[in-house]
């Protein structure tokens, strides 16, 4: 769709080696040539636009002041990584961003020297960058950690916790604060305001302040009241103070799109420093690109897309996205029902919970990108009668899971938890898949454990949902949209830890929970052509179990084989334990478990990465198959 | 052993009712009575007492100004809530503190209306005490939500996102910094370093300037530079810069023990707040009995002792601890390997990191109450070519879930996980159970996971690990002291993957994963005493199984058990399913699989837990025999 731009002095850029040799005045024109070609490679590939646009400068002047990849370079998230990888050795590979087989959308150890840490989920990145630092200092080899991450990922408590740390790595810890006043949406809270004053209290520093601040080196007698004078005084006049309390020399805020201005503040910072360093620099996400300034999201994430106009792609109307069916049917829910909240860490529109927020603005809490605070205040409101419903994806959710053990489950508190990219999510890859969910929520006690097969059980499992005060009570389902069935006039209530018979047959049980049941479905016709009748159960719950319904189908089916998109330890592993528990298995019932691989499946269409996982309709079939074949008296038989 | 006090004051106080009938000047004997009440109670049982002792005063001051339990009071950590539980109507039960059946040593919410939030893990209680002001606010209900939190428990980023999003209560949320400067060990880090030079640059407050700052109510024009120079000339004057940037206003610090200050405070901070509010109090752990105050941990947790003379009973001198065991391993292996590295989450002598420090101090690191930051940093570590070993007990590493899944798994980075109090604690209850890090583990790709049958295995294992350099290994080992085996002289490098038989038979075979291996060769002496030749084997492994081991012992047995100190979806659920996968059990052989059970288990002495849990040998064997007579054309039987 697009032609590919001239960029002669880009063209000359393989490594950052190349980049060092250039004179500062051509850096301006390097910056545009890379914005040009990260446009036009993300128009063919589709991905994350915006972010990328607000570092180009910033990304040219940290490979040009600093030693990558001797000094570790660690990019919070990743997504904003893409000018990164076409100067860092990748060019060559930046229109398969995504595709599989591709260059990942993320930085990636696997892909680059330059890439010394991977990142996806926000905020690790101040934590990966003092390891670095402090493992060349015990070495005593050079090379310093340098962290860039944005104002929205600063909300989390880790980065908190590793800047509570960074004093452990004196000079060699550089943070930069890449503040665009928006991660995925506006950021909340009272650190974002706090950013907004410093912004908006003060013009950014003059280079000749700059030096003279920086060349002060003042040392810095701890615990003495002359220190704490000192601090207020550069307080006042550096405006950083909250960085400077927990041990930073605070630097900014700089025009992170001012090449001549960036470079040497960075030299400055890179030479000077006597401890960890936070440099702020401002950028505007979608820099340079009209479409994307213009846009509400800055072009955050896109399809592929026409880079004169800016016109992407349109999907294929269809099924409505499952995160939508969740935010509408709890919208409606919460007309006639004033205890209905909704929580969204920063994902108001990827969870739905934007759908929501507009009927019941009040009862919506955003808090943030904090996972942690997140569950615990919601199980606050549930202590106090509220029904409060926290719609994080399963990938996400593993930030919370002490919280959800130790405040929601043991206390067998009314949270909801709304758990969307469950399973395996397409481009993103293996760092954004929720394969693990079923299992780390199954092996808690008090726990509800529901996986809508389509999105009419979506609806019917929240409005379940919100009618279960006895406890904690989470569902689970995919990214993407619908399977396209009739949505319901009216939700229905589901009957704790009853499944559906959605077949009847009489030699072959299929249990599914969640999303293959399609596959199942289809399985089965081609299981029936040969002659094997064959059952289909939706099992609807994965915690509590439909024992009587599984009992009842071992004792009458000769083969039963559960099917899930989770991995080891969930659907499968409950119902064996229970069949062992129960005896069920002693006198040769065949029972196979189908479940996600154990492996971190690289990113790839959805439906080439269930192919891959071995969860479509020929590999039920298979596994029936070999599993009708086995010789119990034979040689043991691997799974395929 | 101790006699119990005269508390004539004390007496007449069942519930906060009767304490806010008394007047201000009797607060100070009622203060005493409490303490000495305390002390008396605790050296009945042994528990936390130095916590304790630092709130008395803090105690009575709160609930005679806040009306509990309209007003929601959140202990943070919940340890120093002994005086809490003694004036809100628990005084009776107050000696069967952390005894069977008695008062948890926690807050819990099934024991009082006073709790209205259960804690235990550190740093939850701005969070909740968000939830219960918000709901409130949202029902038009009065009741504001109170957090005291210590300030190590501050150094948790979950503290962190709560305080960042603590501007949505208004004044409903007040949070009592309960600055005693140690938290179980000293506390870590900037935010310590910063309290620290409040505390150090002032005096504490006179009554009459208190009065003025807060009956100023300053309207908060934001965004203004008004505002800022405001906040600075306020930072300057009162100190709390940090808080008040985060959104909080800033009172302190106070004197926690002066409770005619500590009154009229809180009564402004009630009444007269416009916002959130933090009050910063300063308290002296193991105030007021001259042993704690004397002891450099404060008594922080002690054994039952003699009030007078404050000696504690000793432990009968037996096998040596098991965290002990492993730090001075691992400082051993460190001699020659300067790569080895040791991190803790403000757990230094629990994890036994204590003993490396003292050998290896450059190379430890004590990151404070931050799971998630020391997972992410070790990985950090290991991607720089060091060794480096978490050690965090099982129930905290919840915390850092999301971290060993995407910064550690997911990159296959060598970082290796000591997992302390694995399996039932005891005294310290569920809040403590480390019974889920089998299952939450086992279930991700790279990942080793390895449980220590006694503390000779705990040495292979550690050594193991730290020669384990291809991806990511954990070892798991329980609370307490050994079993009194001999330590071996070298340690053995282990196989990975590979368990060892323990005992040879031929009919039952008990599958023991760590802990209750003693049990499984004392059920083995019973079923042989019974005809029943019984092997046993310790699988030491996880994952991956030993499955070359497991398929011929289910080749050649009539029955298997497995049997580990874990919850559901671990290393049962993980047999089965390779059982079921190669097609094992189709031929009718019985296997069961022995685990935690699904409850959340009270607090108890470990060997009356253990009976609870069903994991002592009576019930192996009890497992065994009805699997051996289960007929599988009968009646399916339930497990016991």
């Amino acid at each position: 769709m697009n032609s590919e731009p001239a960029t002669p002095l880009l063209d000359t850029v393989k490594t950052p080696d190349d980049l060092r040799k250039l004179a500062p005045s051509q850096l301006r024109q390097l910056s545009d040539e890379l914005r040009t070609e990260m446009i036009s490679a993300v128009g063919t590939t589709g991905g994350h636009l915006g972010s990328g646009l607000g570092v180009v400068e910033l990304t040219v002047a940290i490979h040009y002041v600093f030693n990558t990849p001797q000094d570790k370079l660690v990019w919070d998230v990743g997504h904003q990584a893409y000018p990164h990888k076409i100067i860092t050795g990748r060019r060559d590979r930046i229109r398969t961003l995504r595709q599989g087989g591709g260059l990942s959308g993320f930085t990636k150890r696997s892909e680059s020297e330059y890439d010394p840490f991977g990142t996806a989920h926000s905020s690790t990145s101040i934590s990966a960058a003092l390891g670095f630092a402090i493992a060349n200092k015990l070495s005593n080899r050079p090379g310093k950690g340098i962290a860039v991450i944005g104002d929205g990922a600063m909300s989390a408590g880790m980065a908190y916790e590793a800047m509570n740390n960074a004093g452990e790595a004196g000079n060699r810890l550089v943070v930069i604060l890449n503040d665009n006043d928006m991660s995925i949406a506006p950021p909340v809270g009272g650190l974002s305001a706090y950013l907004a004053r410093l912004v908006s209290s003060r013009q950014f520093l003059g280079l000749r302040e700059i030096a003279r601040k920086l060349s002060r080196k003042l040392p810095r007698p701890l615990h003495t009241a002359a220190r704490k004078t000192d601090e207020f005084a550069r307080g006042m006049a550096m405006g950083g103070t909250l960085f400077e309390e927990l041990g930073f020399y605070y630097v900014g805020p700089l025009d992170g799109h001012n090449i001549d201005q960036l470079i040497p503040v960075l030299e400055n910072v890179r030479d000077a420093a006597e401890g960890p360093c936070l440099v702020h620099v401002v950028t505007q996400k979608g820099k340079g690109y009209a479409p994307a300034e213009q846009a509400a999201d800055k072009y955050h994430g896109v399809q592929k897309f026409d880079v004169v106009t800016g016109e992407q792609v349109k999907a294929k109307p269809g099924a409505p996205a499952y995160q939508n069916v969740f935010g509408e049917t709890l919208a409606k829910l919460a007309e006639t029902d004033p205890t209905i909240c909704a929580i969204t860490a920063a994902m108001p529109s990827g969870t739905g919970v934007d759908k929501f927020a507009k009927a019941h603005p009040t009862r919506t809490f955003d808090v943030g990108i904090a996972e942690q605070h997140a569950v615990t205040f919601a199980a606050g409101l549930a202590a106090e009668g509220m029904r409060p419903f926290c719609a994080i994806y399963s990938t996400f959710l593993q930030r919370a899971f002490d919280q959800v053990v130790h405040d929601v489950a043991i206390q067998n508190l009314p949270v909801r938890f709304a758990i969307d990219r469950a399973g395996l999510v397409g481009a993103d890859g293996a760092t954004h898949a929720g394969s693990f969910d079923i299992t780390y929520l199954a092996t808690l006690p008090n726990m509800v454990v529901m996986a809508a097969a389509d999105e009419a059980e979506l609806v019917h499992m929240t409005y379940t949902a919100a009618r279960h005060d006895s406890g904690p009570i989470a569902f689970r389902y995919p990214r993407g949209n619908g399977t396209g069935v009739a949505l319901p006039d009216e939700p229905e209530l589901l009957e704790i830890g009853k499944g559906r018979i959605v077949r009847s047959g009489s030699k072959v049980a299929l249990l599914s929970l969640g999303t293959r049941l399609a596959e199942a479905l289809k399985a089965a016709d081609q299981l029936e052509a040969k002659g094997l009748s064959t059952t289909v159960a939706d099992l609807r719950f994965a915690k509590p179990l439909d024992t009587d319904l599984i009992r009842q189908l071992m004792a009458t089916h000769e083969v039963v084989v559960t099917i899930e998109e989770g991995s080891i330890g969930g659907l499968g592993a409950h119902v064996l334990t229970m069949a062992s528990d129960e005896g069920l298995t002693d006198g040769g019932l065949k029972i196979r478990t189908m479940r996600l691989p154990d492996v971190f499946q690289d990113h790839d269409a959805p439906d080439k990465q269930y192919d891959t996982a071995g969860l479509n309709a020929p590999h039920i079939v298979d596994t029936v198959l070999k599993a009708l074949r086995h010789n119990s008296a034979g040689v043991n038989e691997a799974r395929a």
